[in-house]
């Protein structure tokens, strides 16, 4: 028996934008793995542009992120707003196992059908996995939740860079973590717009928020840029999504950056940290701030795009291709440098 | 008085052939700021193809890399060979005290003018790191050292593809560390050629050096790869400079990966490390394998220079950054989005 026709299925843009849930889920499958037409699909679903209220949580293992995150999303849900969370999945092996209890309090979230969530590896996409969380960000904000929650783990370029898409930035240190200079070498003093001391009962957590707050006055004041330049710091990358005013950790912009100390296991300092999310909101949006983040993470995007489409580019080229295998025979034989060959190659690619 | 004509300086080049240092070290410099004209100058410098033996480290941080490192390197010096030592120093604030104890001890090398030793910041170069160390691992081979060392620290992706620039991979793991599990779930079991359990008089040694040979005789055996991929290691990037083989972890290249002990400190096993290295080095001759290696490495730096070029191409261009900012004021304006300007851009590079 032939079948019947069906019903032409309403298309994933006009599901997605009819605030289907699987239909977000295929979008971010089908930008994750970057399948044929996906970028057409991105251009398609957020040309409204960002409107969500985007929050970042960094810093070392064990720190407690999520379980803060978990209550952040939880206060949201109290309000009634819809909340879309990324975990930025650490897989490195020598984070321990606080990361698995951490990742088992997030899933009671997921029962929330006001909430989604999304993990994400961190190992191994080269460059590639910044570029597409955020594309994962910039649809969960299109979908319409009103958080947009992100959650890193560490301190490398990527995670930097992926928590630098967020419009407020929460540090999560503790006192195990290290002292208040080993967070400005790691280049958190230049991304937080908010530090949080968790696990504020232990020993050392006082002294730990003291040292923060006295950090981000000097960095205000006199020179502590130079320490991040001896450590090698480069954020041009970061900073192309980030801060068009990156210097002012304190106030020159207008926002001093809160310090605050929370117990995330027994919610202490979570109420204190919803109000500091929210005036660092409102002064965003006042500030115009928000309108400049916005704009560098505009201009990133385009960059991190046409980068990625040169490679694809590259790569996909049956000449090109056979241009490198002929290449590897030549420098084999002494008659040509990875140098020679790339030029060659270069002819065939580029205007 | 006029100044009188000075000789007209021998070129950096012919200087660099002279086995001058210095020049060594200029050369190096250009690379690493990638002047104007350094692959030109690469291009020069690296005609004669790699000679030197590679012997690369990696390992947790605290594992004592520095320390065997320093012992192979005098080793090799009491053979009266010259030696070229790249160190990938991590900065990350994570990583504790033991670095900089290691440093020091390595530091004991530089006054010994048969070796040279480059430091180089690990965080910040967002890929860019990686290809230009591999430079500087070839220049000190062409400049014509017999063996040219270098150490990383930690399993990131760049840290995996410079230690795959080696032609022998020591992994080096402590007692402290963790166990053979978490070794393989960062990848570390494909690159080894050799482990070491360092600070083999400490308690779980032995257990370690244990867990690990099994490790490797099931990997060899039957399918350990699908735990690799699970935690979703991808490492397309470092096979492109390392294995032709891959898989064959145990001998089905004809290579029985040992598991030594030792302890650097005291330098008990150094002597048994010596020998396995220069029993790989053998293996690799016979084989081809080392033919092999450098023939990936030929590719995987072809395209690195063509991604990096087309970088540099890209936005060195006064139109397509011209574009750039004018496509940002049209996201704003709610009349495009990046992957629209990025289409446009992209029709102003490439072929």
């Amino acid at each position: 028996m032939p079948e019947r026709p069906t019903q032409p299925k309403a298309d994933l843009a006009t599901r997605f934008r009819a605030g289907q849930v699987p239909a977000l889920a295929r979008a971010i499958s089908i930008a994750e793995d970057q399948r044929e037409g996906f970028e057409e699909l991105l251009h398609e679903l957020l040309k409204a542009g960002p409107s969500a209220g985007r929050v970042g949580f960094t810093g070392p293992p064990g720190a407690g992120k999520s379980s803060l995150l978990a209550h952040v999303a939880n206060a949201y849900r109290d309000w009634d707003e819809g909340v879309g969370i990324v975990a930025v999945d650490p897989t490195s092996p020598y984070s321990g196992g606080a990361l698995l209890g951490d990742r088992i309090r997030m899933n009671d979230l997921a029962t929330d059908p006001g909430i989604f969530i999304r993990s994400m590896a961190s190992r191994g996409s080269l460059g590639g996995l910044a570029t597409t969380t955020k594309e994962v960000l910039d649809l969960m904000d299109a979908f319409g939740f009103e958080r947009v929650l992100v959650e890193t783990v560490g301190v490398g370029q990527t995670e930097l860079e992926i928590t630098a898409a967020a419009d407020t930035v929460i540090v999560v240190l503790v006192p195990e973590s290290g002292d208040a200079i080993q967070a400005m070498k790691a280049g958190l003093m230049e991304i937080a717009d908010i530090f949080v001391v968790n696990k504020a009962d232990r020993p050392g957590a006082a002294r730990l928020a003291k040292e923060v707050r006295q950090a981000l006055h000097l960095r205000a004041g006199h020179g502590m840029e130079d320490t991040t330049g001896h450590h090698g710091v480069d954020l041009t990358q970061v900073a192309r999504e980030a801060r068009p005013t990156a210097t002012p950790a304190i106030d020159s912009a207008g926002w001093e950056i809160p310090v605050l100390e929370t117990n995330a296991l027994e919610g202490t300092g979570v109420e204190a940290l919803m109000e500091a999310i929210e005036k660092h909101r409102a002064w965003l949006e006042q500030s115009g701030e928000l309108d400049a983040r916005r704009r560098d993470r505009a201009r990133g995007r385009i960059r991190d795009v046409v980068e990625r489409e040169m490679r694809r580019a590259a790569w996909s080229s049956t000449e090109v291709n056979d241009g490198l295998t002929a290449g590897v025979d030549r420098i084999a034989a002494g008659d040509a440098t990875p140098y020679s060959v790339a030029r060659e190659l270069l002819a065939l690619l580029l205007r």
